[in-house]
């Protein structure tokens, strides 16, 4: 069958076997929802992966944005607690070419302790193909880091909660378009250091509105560099993150997957709390999206 | 005299009588320094207030960040704690036509308990302008709401220290460059019951990062309409703000001032969390320029 982890930015696609073996990938960066307009959909599918249904490929399995209002199909928002067998028994057919046949997984809806909504589309299908690395029978706690980070509690095997922390989309909005702007190089490489400083300043009193100004008053008085500031950025918002996610009652370890630099950067910031963590393989999509086909009968397809 | 916040945005003069009244003003809400290139701040004076000058004006006190590097001459940052004896003894000299004296009150610098420098420039002059309604002599504590919104510890009639919070310029830049702009009307009025809502959001656990998009998440399920949002995305951060200056140690009652609507918002979100509060008067920097400004003798001009 075909994968296809289909997000905002980004399309995704794995050829995959029986077992979950990734057979071939293609990765087309520009072609995310955001830039398929209406009527676009099916096209943008041939052409991402016109080639494996010409070899043979009769069934494509969805996840991600593409489920979403501003999607192909909307998919309406499954409950939590949702696992594997849930996921698969809420699919919804898409229509396409036939004999072909297209599903979409659908994303999950969750309430925090204060009643307020959370959602996602895409992570519930990167978390069922991280269980078993889990022993996702027990209570365990994933953070996959993003534009929108996810902490997600599974427990008995299915994903019991979670929550989104937006601090990849803040980090960029406050860092281009904010006084910060102009201490800080956003081209620098990354600096170990600075980010250590920006995790330490998080654990400190005063709340995240105050750190950030301490960003800009630093590099005024010449104590940070402006090559050294986005580093310490990044740090002040993933300490802030995971001080939160402790608070909120999160059990260690954590285990972390995702972009490889990302995640790296919140595993430093895990040390430094202390707290014990796990990384894991980042094509969890690929793995998820097999497990979900595979539960689905040929008669539901 | 003639005393003048000239802020990054905006020109405020004010013709004072030697007993603090404001007998005329000028404000000239393009005429910020951003808006000033090299070489233009002696004409933008000269068209400011050159009508007080030919009616025999003789003496010009500025304050804000034309005192910055980005100003028209740079007045080092003062240490806290600074009080009106020490402002005035450190105004620096700012040519212009003879035989009109300019001078300029610097900012202050102070460090937070974490050691982080904090700065401000024309809100020390603010504070001057206050003393007297606080009762400054003993420990007294001012909120002066804005773009960087300051906190302010008065101690034995001196700014002891103060602390920064950049929700203003957080609020603009996420309610415009993120996810969050898809479902917010910026244009809608005030609604002082989402206002609540966010106010209540941030007293709860989770942290900001998380708080921020549940007011993506409210709007997706149709729990906060888009006409709310901005009213409700307003309460949660001047919400997380009171919460971090609690917890830092501020002493109640909170002193406010500033713009009218804006210190509104501070005033109820801080009856909701049970502080007492007084406001006061908006036009405390003039007060504050009169007083620094009188305190100046003759030869010190």
């Amino acid at each position: 069958m075909i994968g296809i982890d289909w997000g905002t930015s980004s399309l995704r696609a794995y050829r995959l076997a029986p077992d979950g073996t990734v057979r071939g990938r293609h990765e087309a960066a520009a072609r995310g929802i955001m830039a398929i307009g209406l009527g676009g959909f099916a096209p943008a599918l041939r052409e991402a992966v016109g080639d494996w249904i010409a070899d043979g490929e009769g069934c494509v399995l969805l996840c991600g944005m593409v489920g979403s209002r501003q999607g192909w199909v909307e998919a309406p928002y499954l409950p939590c607690p949702a696992g594997l067998a849930d996921l698969a028994a809420a699919t919804v057919r898409v229509p396409f070419d036939d004999p072909v046949r297209v599903r979409l997984i659908p994303g999950l809806l969750a309430r925090d302790a204060g009643g307020v909504p959370e959602v996602m589309r895409g992570e519930e299908t990167q978390v069922v193909g991280l269980l078993d690395a889990i022993d996702g029978g027990a209570e365990a706690t994933l953070c996959l880091p993003g534009t929108h980070c996810k902490w997600v509690r599974v427990a008995g095997g299915r994903i019991a909660g979670f929550a989104t922390h937006m601090t990849g989309e803040v980090f960029a909005a406050l860092s281009a378009h904010t006084i910060l702007a102009r201490t800080m190089d956003a081209m620098a490489p990354p600096y170990p250091g600075a980010f250590d400083r920006g995790v330490a300043r998080a654990k400190q009193r005063g709340g995240l509105l105050h750190h950030l100004f301490g960003v800009r008053a630093l590099g005024l008085t010449g104590e940070l560099a402006d090559s050294e500031a986005a580093s310490y950025f990044s740090g002040l918002l993933i300490g802030h993150e995971i001080a939160a996610a402790l608070e909120a009652g999160v059990a260690p370890p954590i285990h972390l997957a995702g972009a490889e630099a990302l995640v790296a950067r919140y595993a430093r910031a895990l040390a430094a709390f202390g707290i014990p963590h796990r990384v894991h393989d980042p094509d969890a999509a690929a793995r998820g999206l097999a497990l979900i086909g595979g539960a689905l009968h040929d008669r539901d397809w």
